[in-house]
């Protein structure tokens, strides 16, 4: 050993050949030089670019892939189905300098959008992955749209943005985008493998990733991982497997409030043992105790349920309530974990969750077919007055009804006076019955940290601060880029310009 | 392969014998079974209880494992000397329920002093770590007091703690523990190896720890690695390395403004390789996004220097000016993130720091021995008037005048109507010339995040949920225990018991 290239040097001359099951490594001592270390995998598979994970980042890379005229891209995706946690995700996709928001009058540029984010993550986001995916999103909006994605004609002004500029499916879920891109990355040859779940990665002599251990016949929660094989990748591989946000140990270990009682938006796949293999081969893990709940969900619901997109529409427009006070107590469009915060502090004397409910006016909540489901499937009321809401709720009616005396007063002054909420998107709308009310309390929805990459999507490694050859990531599975808050409608964005980035890495590489 | 355990498994199975330098690895193929690899590591020193690192944890640990009976501890530190970062120290050690309280008349528990720091820890700090330090410290203190150490015959009050509970050793720094620590070491013939690197972990065919190796004749910076040696350890291996402070790539990836220009409290070798090596085995990286700045630092010299210690102990009777306004800006000795956040944002009119200056009277800072050295080594300077300290730093002088009225007013009522600040420790200090002038701006001090330890120091795999068998880790290579921010005095119990818990726990294993 004549010089310290960092330690993972070491281990990864040793991880050759880690694919083979069941191998035997027979040490013969130190005599021979590390660079005559043998390696025989026994390839099961061959391809040109391996992807793990068909959520969004999965999907835009190997289309863009294919577009680049890559012959063979396979994608690995360990459930029955493709999507991963990106098809249960609001279908919110945040884009500037659009057609819709010229036809608005709306004025943008991706340098607005990427510094409204960057102060959502109070001063440590990624402003330059951040810049680099506003600047690209509207190239990702042009691959959703050619696949045949569709959405809603107008915008949306979410939490922390400062302006409209948030397209959503007209599904309202991203299951609107993944549908498509699936259909488009079948029609374009790629190899769909489900129930194949990623093991761990194989490098070569010189610590580059050429292929990846892969379980085939993988069967989720159900006992069986499935037959190892070794997948041989000619451009590396990319991972694009998600976050962690139903992963309790590794949630409840960064914040000890997060245990399993906390539910969850995410499908229970979204496991994060990829990123935990990342970090085995020294990724930088980078923001990982930065954990996002959702303050749009409901607690009369599972997952993402049908509240949460409904929330997000109507709180322009709508107050939210303390049951014990019957005031407000928080900007409604606040980014999302001053939110989160402020609901997780709505309790009852013993300390005990009390669920805030937001009051919207029927006329404005029936513009948005959500409204519709959240009715019909009863996680959301029809009251025609103040009082039968305070009664339902127990709440006091005299500061109820003086506080939307209030807050209509703001709505006509534009002014609001109580938590600087932007009155913009309420204008005209006063809260007056009929009312439609939901409850709601955050769920954990996404996971800002993850292993650390670079602009071109490589794999940043924590002793040698290069990229490690051969290995890509995008989507939540990396951290670093939104820093302590990742506003709404930033996920798509950040998840297919990644994707599509990562494959124009690997394909000139 | 039957049923996954979890990637680590694998990995470990492979990890095998890579204390072989520059050994050959020839698979045999997948016809054989896992549990048959071979290992040939050849041992060039074998000892009991291996500890990697000399600061506060390692020595506890080994005076503990000899007390515990232990016949061939062996210490192996990277630096020439001995110490590591815990001999920059400042010396203040937190211990509830001490006869200096009693003799005080100070009302203490180890539950109280837990539950401030828990406070400071902003709800995701390990409560069950924190009790078990704070349960453990009054003997942690009796191990120092054994081996020599000499404090101080009084109590601070620092920051965020809500009684007086912490000694200072009569040097003033850390370097007052760890000197007669090595020495009690020596005495008990602990082996001490110094310009001994700690490179990687060894596997049994188990996925136990059973040794690491070493690079001996490190010369740290000097570009001279050193020559491996495999090092058999019949107890496992603790690893108590210290923090991170000085690793610009892995502080900056968490967070963007803390680059090579934010100078540290620490020395140049708190680099934090061996955490890093921690999560290339399994370990859970926990809270690595929260970085502590000490708000007691002076940009007026390098390292922790004079000034830290004399504002440590004089804020709570003094008051930090914003030059620009002549205001105060916080509360003196709230906790250590929420000053410096307020120091951080104290700028001129083109956004530069304007490092804020911190005001004593005279007569009360001379009644600590920090004051001498300030002013001898010209890091912090006396002046008669308040109008000499205006014209000095450009300050209005108005506003200043006011503002020490009105804070003189509040030592008179006991109440700070400005910020809360506990004004107990300020009773009858007014602030009065001739004063003592110091400036202060923030510095990298301490990494609350690292590897995830439990109760008994056993690190635990992030697949497994579980202990990794033979592998301990004390001190700042962990993380959880503190949260978002920790209190001042509270890392060298955190340190010291859980050294000792760490012998304890690989004594009885």
């Amino acid at each position: 050993m004549k010089e310290k290239k960092g330690h993972q040097a070491d281990r990864r001359k040793f991880l050759v050949g880690m694919g083979v099951a069941g191998a035997a490594a027979t040490l013969a001592g130190p005599a021979l030089a590390a660079s005559a270390i043998s390696c025989n995998v026994r390839w099961d598979h061959e391809h040109e670019l391996v992807i793990i994970g068909s959520g969004f980042a999965g999907l835009a890379a190997a289309i863009q892939a294919k577009r680049l005229g890559a012959k063979n891209v396979v994608i690995y995706e360990k459930m029955p189905v493709f999507g991963g946690n990106s098809a249960y995700n609001g279908g919110l996709f945040a884009i500037p300098n659009t057609p819709l928001q010229k036809q608005e009058g709306v004025k943008d540029s991706p340098e607005i959008m990427a510094a409204d984010q960057a102060k959502a993550g109070r001063g440590v986001a990624d402003k330059e992955l951040l810049l680099h995916v506003a600047k690209n999103a509207g190239d990702a909006l042009q691959m959703t749209l050619d696949a045949g994605a569709e959405y809603f004609p107008y915008l949306q002004q979410l939490g922390g943005h400062s302006v409209p500029r948030t397209y959503q499916t007209t599904v309202a879920c991203g299951a609107g985008i993944t549908q498509p891109l699936i259909k488009e990355c079948k029609k374009l040859g790629v190899r769909l493998v489900n129930r194949a779940k990623f093991d761990s990665l194989i490098f070569d002599d010189k610590g580059k990733v050429i292929g990846a251990k892969i379980l085939e016949g993988h069967y989720f929660g159900r006992g069986k991982e499935g037959n190892p094989v070794n997948v041989r990748s000619e451009r590396g591989v990319l991972v694009a497997t998600g976050g962690f946000a139903r992963n309790i140990g590794l949630r409840s270990a960064q914040d000890p409030t997060l245990t399993a009682e906390v539910p969850s938006t995410n499908p229970p796949n979204a496991t994060g043992e990829a990123m935990l293999e990342l970090f085995d081969v020294g990724a930088v893990p980078v923001h990982m105790a930065y954990i996002q709940t959702g303050p749009w969900a409901s607690p009369d619901e599972d997952g993402f349920g049908y509240v949460s997109n409904y929330s997000i529409y109507n709180f322009a427009h709508s107050l939210s309530i303390y049951i014990k006070t019957g005031r407000r107590f928080m900007n409604e469009i606040a980014d999302r974990k001053t939110r989160s915060d402020a609901q997780l502090a709505c309790r009852d004397d013993d300390g005990k969750p009390l669920p805030p409910i937001t009051i919207t006016s029927y006329k404005h909540a029936k513009e948005h077919p959500t409204m519709k489901k959240v009715l019909k499937y009863g996680v959301g009321w029809k009251f025609d007055s103040l009082e039968e809401i305070a009664k339902q709720y127990n709440i006091p009616l005299k500061p109820l009804k003086e506080q939307v005396k209030e807050y209509n007063g703001y709505v006509k002054s534009g002014v609001d006076e109580q938590f600087g909420k932007p009155m913009e998107k309420a204008k005209g709308k006063f809260i007056e019955g009929p009312f439609v009310v939901i409850r709601n309390w955050p769920k954990v929805h996404y996971c800002q940290g993850g292993a650390k990459i670079d602009v071109q999507a490589r794999v940043i490694d924590s002793t040698t601060w290069k990229p490690i050859p051969g290995l890509y990531a995008a989507g939540e599975v990396t951290g670093g880029m939104h820093g302590v808050s990742r506003l709404g409608s930033c996920s798509i964005p950040d998840c297919m310009v990644m994707g599509m980035t990562a494959a124009k890495t690997m394909m000139n590489a």
